[in-house]
């Protein structure tokens, strides 16, 4: 699995307010992909950090949110295509690693499962046929 | 504030089960500068992965980790000097931000400050005079 994370997505409570603190305080600007139910900033070269609705991030990672079970935030493993993504849950599948969502299609129109590392941190792993525009 | 985040630090419970975890199971390899007590990974050009004990990384930030106050990671943004971090938090004054620790030297060898964004999510804006050495 190479080396590089893409996505850092928080789960937030108030979307818009969310919006309003990394615009008004930070000054950061939005990407044209950004829609109203999530936000994306453009972090360096190839960082992607996005601000989306604490359910909905819930309800993406197929987790509970119950207790101090779920972490509030994702961290993204992009790669090139769907058979990829399987090849990677197939290597976890020796080594004890929990499983929270296995790789499956998904409404935006891409492909990804989510594993659990310690603690509960939440990894997708993701094929997004639509990456390369969100800029 | 430029548009970059130089650090993801996760607070782990149980600091050699996480390192365990991205070496065999992710295959990451660690920076020369890891040690003892923070495990380091360069993700792409510009930013890196931090694991960090739980505790320790409550202390730095002057966080509580009550409760669901503590997100358990935090996000950089590092700057090129102390007097920048301090301009950027005077800046944040007049914008009813939760300043969290007031800019300071640290035992490391830095200057940083931490806010609250929405939601609690923890951000350290940062001069380390280390930092092109962390490779």
């Amino acid at each position: 699995m190479e080396q590089h994370i893409n996505f850092i997505t928080l789960g937030v409570a108030d979307l818009a307010a969310s919006r309003r603190f990394y615009r008004d305080v930070f000054g950061w600007r939005e990407t044209a992909d950004s829609n109203a139910n999530i936000a994306f900033f453009r972090t360096g070269n190839a960082l992607l950090f996005a601000l989306f609705g604490k359910d909905a991030l819930v309800q993406d990672a197929q987790a509970t949110a119950s207790g101090s079970g779920f972490p509030r935030f994702t961290l993204a493993h992009n790669v090139g295509s769907e058979a990829e993504v399987d090849a990677l849950f197939a290597g976890f599948a020796g080594k004890n690693v929990q499983i929270v969502k296995a790789p499956q299609k998904v409404f935006w129109g891409g492909y990804s499962g989510y594993l659990a590392a310690p603690d509960g941190f939440l990894w997708e792993i993701a094929y997004n046929p639509f990456l390369r525009q969100l800029r």
